[in-house]
């Protein structure tokens, strides 16, 4: 580990070091003494983003018009896939980019729970996105309310979750573990999870699965663009993710989903849409399903976004993965180590791994007050991190625009909110209403 | 109704007497010399919509950042839904914008079909669109292939759809009739059906099926922006749309769904999402469903696109839809009188209902060489129609920017590749391969 120290001249010598350093230059960052922590959130603006909106606004929609279908439309969620396939450790084929992170969990889960309708168990963990476990929920209503239900799936279904308290940053292993039995359809966790940024073992988990004989989903959407990814080697089944946070794609931009071309053409999805129709043109009137992923689309796609999305994506693809995560890692951990030197003797605690390979690229630091002191350094300080529950203030640190020296900047702000006071002025978190 | 002339002075008279004729200028028309008359396809570029494109992905993305989803992004899909609400009749609190059509129909019939377990029959026709029997023919085998099937819904499902041949310009509305009985969770129908442009009586099939203690739910893409719709009045259940085509709101823009207050919170969306939770901003780990339509959400919203649209249905809202129905009465009787004055004697016949109190904004042309006609008018005569198996030549007339100049000369230009044979250039169209 680099041997690190907390003044700003330091930063700007790993600046003065950084390989990527001129990729700044690719996004437009609105206010140079914003400090923007929040870009596993959401990615700031590329530079081709813009110019891409401009020409598929005024060019593609204005001039092409309908023709714009036969002028790279149609085919846009299979070329954007392959390329987030190059990210994400995938061969072409196998990811499409379509429809929200929830609608692909849906479809790819629910394929999988009638791919083996005598196996009755999901297995996930309290570490994962709520909104993940909604779709889950869902899912056993829609398939297991009945003691004889749907599509063959016989008997009640069960959604076992891996308990871990508000203290814990890694999960507990052994317990996983011993939940994935003979029973289990599918397996299903947040490669980077979302509070601690704690990474899965990609590997390790999926083998632990198939012994079973259980499928694997993994949600790469706090990974994606953060931490190198391997789907194919790794052999998982299916993943899905967002491009909004790290890949830069703009507000809800449209997700992705891979799958297996092992398995692609036993699945089918539950929306039987004409995007994923074998010959969609043919306006035939009964349903077939496309080969491959593909059978995966539903509805017509929101070609604004997913072409806007597609060159926010560039840079990425420009950097690497493994430069990406070099620069990452690096910041995280002088992240960590500036958490321990300036802000522990203000009562923050470390709320993500000490051990950078299983962390990834945002750090949560805890503090009691950490509602508090985030409104201050939002409202006071031009610093935008996020919170939460019940004491993590988020930092994400996205390698691709954030400089070392905004890092040490950030820190300096959270250590004057804290010598300052100025949590003080706001009130006490609210309960939140159920 | 008018007199007509088949004269170019004629129509400019038309025009001059035409009190939408300013509105041509709210859109940016790419050539002078096109003749589109695919605006039932994908609507024109609304300045409005230009400059909002800029605004929001410079200022909304780019400056807000993150604090956008506080600045109105979120609200999005329940704002923009209840602009929609007044173009089709629905008082607010009843529409939302969400998804793709093929999802909101999914979500929709599911809730309908598992609402009345104990109904396993759905009615439809063969004029509607094939990607709506596809989403049907998924929900069939998802919830009624076993002999006991999911969320209590029994026993085997069908799909009565009733059969039209391809020479049909309007249903069978007795076969609809009898095919609606006891056994009946759902009729689901297009208003205006895509290939005739035939009109069904909402009020009327409404109804018939409430009678029978059926739902009922309308496919409102191709009428939407083109003709009156008046949902609460006729007390539907149900209805989904596109605002793609005669609202203006961009290639695969966000489409909305309706759902009648008055069975809303019986109503349970099969795909459990974070924002159709009740408090997605707590965290919890359990879902509970949002009060009314809001439910129907799933994850999140491509907002550039969204809100890009929401500047394109402007030009609709402020004409009204009683001058754009005036309007595109005029213009498609006009269509007619050209068909059989000027085309009649090429073998062309009207496919389209003469009554235009049966009638949507768009004509059907039909003749043997329908598709090379088509192919000759977009590579040959700067005119876009587009084609519908069997002998369909389909023109789209969109009271907003087109002027009765322009559906002269598209007829004349229809009867120059008559008279001079310019089809005869074109291979006669490839059996489709499915």
């Amino acid at each position: 580990m680099t041997t690190f120290s907390p003044t700003l001249d330091f930063a700007k010598k790993l600046d003065a070091q950084d390989p990527l350093a001129s990729f700044r230059d690719l996004f437009l960052l609105p206010d140079p003494n914003l400090i923007y922590l929040d870009g596993n959130s959401l990615g700031v603006l590329p530079r081709a983003a813009q110019a891409k909106a401009r020409e598929v606004v005024d060019e593609q929609w204005g001039r092409d018009l309908i023709r714009g279908w036969n002028k790279g439309w149609w085919e846009a969620p299979v070329r954007v896939g392959d390329k987030i396939g190059n990210i994400i450790g995938a061969s072409a084929g196998q990811t499409i980019v379509t429809d929200s992170v929830s609608l692909n969990l849906f479809k790819l889960a629910t394929a999988a729970l009638t791919l083996q309708p005598n196996k009755k168990r999901i297995v996930t963990d309290t570490f994962n996105f709520p909104s993940d476990l909604y779709i889950l929920q869902g899912i056993k209503q829609l398939l297991f309310s009945s003691p004889d239900s749907g599509r063959g799936v016989r008997g009640e279904g069960e959604i076992i979750r891996i308990g871990a308290s508000d203290n814990d940053i890694t999960p507990d292993l052994s317990a996983l573990e011993s939940a994935i039995n003979e029973n289990t359809a599918l397996v299903t966790l947040s490669h980077v999870v979302f509070k601690s940024g704690y990474i899965y073992d990609m590997q390790r988990i999926t083998e632990l699965a198939h012994a079973k004989g259980a499928l694997v989903l993994w949600d790469l959407s706090h990974s994606v663009g953060s931490v190198p990814i391997e789907l194919d080697k790794c052999n998982a089944d299916f993943a899905i993710g967002c491009t909004y946070k790290y890949l830069n794609g703009g507000p809800g931009a449209p997700a992705f989903l891979y799958v297996n071309q092992k398995i692609q053409n036993k699945l089918s999805s539950p929306i039987w849409g004409w995007w994923g129709q074998k010959n969609p043109f043919g306006f035939g009137l009964e349903y077939e399903p496309a080969d491959g992923a593909r059978r995966f689309l539903a509805g017509t796609q929101p070609m604004l976004s997913m072409l806007i999305m597609e060159a926010g994506i560039e840079p990425t693809l420009k950097a690497g993965m493994p430069a990406l995560r070099e620069k990452s890692v690096l910041m995280t951990d002088y992240a960590i180590y500036l958490t321990e030197q300036v802000l522990a003797k203000y009562g923050f605690t470390v709320g993500s791994p000490i051990d950078s390979n299983r962390r990834g690229s945002h750090v949560s630091i805890r503090h009691a007050e950490g509602y508090r002191i985030n409104r201050a350094l939002i409202e006071e300080m031009n610093v935008i991190p996020d919170f939460r529950e019940p004491d993590n203030l988020r930092l994400g640190f996205t390698p691709l625009y954030l400089s070392f020296a905004e890092v040490w900047e950030g820190f300096d702000r959270i250590r004057r909110v804290m010598e300052e006071k100025k949590y003080e002025n706001y009130p006490k978190q609210k309960l939140t209403v159920t």
